[in-house]
């Protein structure tokens, strides 16, 4: 008689197949982000078990930061698990973190580049990632703080495309970190505890231990669900006002010598939603700034509060009214 | 020699000079929703001085709930406070509150339907109401807890026309609480401190005294700021898409005789985010039920991932899928 199968295991083999499902018998390679953690030790143990069925092989990718004395000898247990797994390609990484943006942004830099590096040695079509819907609710929690709109709330995707047509993928995004704990604990993982985790100096980490409690008892249990349907409908409205932009972008705007201008009549036409993002668009792409809500409305007053104001002086460039153009450019006039 | 003005006296009477400026020279009356608390006594003192500089007239209307003891005595106080401000139509009117959808929601569908009312009898062009960015903060983080999106997080509306023409105000709404208070302080103004505004039954009061000061704490101080711009955004972007819903929906709707239907083309030429909203509101519009996210991905799976599914069973109505059309009828076929 067989087992029966544990509902955690069942939960994520099942999460994972359906992400694996657009690569099924194409014969790709999958990489997965193996940090050795009961997320990612789940996600590999399934991703093992599901990908052969439908003619994919995986790899590993454990990266070792440098970080926390024993760091080499974490990451050599977890492509050891990853071998265990059936996983022949468990490969270790050690990164040189820097410092630029702190040290959460600078070893998540450094992590994220490594992986593009992994996948395209390793031929992958795909990189699963093992955030949880406990790590989405997280993040949303701390895009609030910043208070930038639905760009800062939508979170993580399950699904994106980069640049280079590497595909990363987050089959976990939807369950709950209890049930990789489950998983691992059914299947008798055991998972790397990393102290960083409760190490409270992160903020990402007083959301968790601090803010997600007191949220789930002054407004009910099922915030981090909440958070998370958030994102996800934050996120079809982000994608949908992105395509908006894409269709338009090429017919409002001139390519200037000093920089770029987009037409004020456009601007005019388009609500403030669409009017403000168009603005922050063109900017970050001319000159890799990303506008501020207090500076995208200066500049939007040029095209509806005008009242022959003189240039804008923002990050990088600056921004005036001639004629029918808002013109961006970098040189002070 | 003058006395030098107050800097939040300067504040909330420049916030209600532009908040009035749309109506200047019209003759109009403005009506004041004056609960007697600090936030409203401020309004109605600096409206009461600057609206007959540009030829309006203030009254007051202070809503007696009879929810507290000695409830018609504090509504009695606020009134004569609105008549030592100089407005002479300052009124009292007792409500009945119902019990349904619990007491917040009871009293203020109470207060609203007075309000309305009251708007009507004294011919107002519109009323003005004393919420603050604080206020705003709450009810983004209470709407956070229900986890639908842009519609529940974008909060209270700075300026809203209703179905009767009336223009609903709310002057305070960027500034904060502690502005008011040192308006009333600087004033003179003993305001009324509602008991109700300290009892941690009313999930507001516990999202005031509890969840901020922990956010503040651990994300940082300014997240009532970041809530109230991340509210001023999802609401752009929650009128746009409105707008594309009015502009599109009668081309794309039929009505028929057991309810209404629309074409399956149109929900699936248009993406995840507009196609949601669309079908979310063809079931408010024709039978006033307000769908959760998990129903409208199912009706959604109708357009999406048609496998010849039977009808859905939606509070209200059921859905199916008919040769080119979603089909949305009371009757179960």
């Amino acid at each position: 008689m067989e087992r029966m199968l544990d509902p955690a295991v069942a939960d994520v083999r099942r999460a994972v197949r359906e992400a694996l499902a657009p690569f099924a018998d194409s014969g790709a390679r999958v990489l997965v982000a193996l940090s050795g953690g009961a997320d990612s030790l789940a996600l590999a143990a399934a991703a093992a078990h599901e990908a052969p069925k439908v003619g994919l092989e995986v790899v590993s990718a454990t990266i070792d930061h440098g970080l926390q004395d024993g760091s080499a000898d974490v990451a050599e247990r977890a492509a050891a698990q990853a071998r265990e797994f059936g996983i022949r390609t468990a490969r270790v990484e050690r990164v040189e973190v820097g410092t630029a943006g702190g040290p959460e942004a600078a070893a998540r830099e450094a992590r994220y580049a490594a992986l593009r590096r992994i996948a395209a040695e390793e031929d992958a079509a795909a990189v699963l990632v093992g955030h949880t819907l406990d790590d989405q609710a997280e993040t949303v929690l701390l895009g609030l703080a910043r208070g930038s709109g639905s760009a800062s709330l939508s979170g993580m995707s399950p699904h994106a495309l980069d640049g280079a047509g590497l595909a990363w993928i987050r089959p976990l995004l939807a369950l709950r970190r209890a049930t990789t704990a489950s998983f691992c604990t059914a299947s008798g993982i055991d998972a790397w505890r990393d102290p960083h985790n409760v190490d409270e100096r992160f903020s990402r980490v007083r959301v968790r231990e601090r803010v997600l409690p007191v949220l789930e008892d002054e407004l009910g249990p099922g915030i981090a669900e909440a958070l998370w349907r958030t994102a996800e409908q934050l996120r079809e409205d982000e994608d949908a006002f992105a395509d908006m932009i894409e269709e338009t972008i090429e017919d409002i705007v001139e390519h200037a010598e000093a920089g770029i201008a987009v037409s004020v009549a456009a601007l005019g036409a388009n609500p403030p939603s669409l009017r403000h993002r168009i603005i922050r668009h063109v900017v970050d792409a001319e000159f890799g700034v990303s506008l501020s809500r207090a500076q995208t409305l200066e500049v939007a007053r040029l095209v509806t509060d005008w009242r022959g104001q003189g240039p804008i002086d923002l990050p990088g460039c600056q921004a005036s009214r001639r004629g029918g153009l808002i013109t961006f450019s970098a040189e002070r006039s």
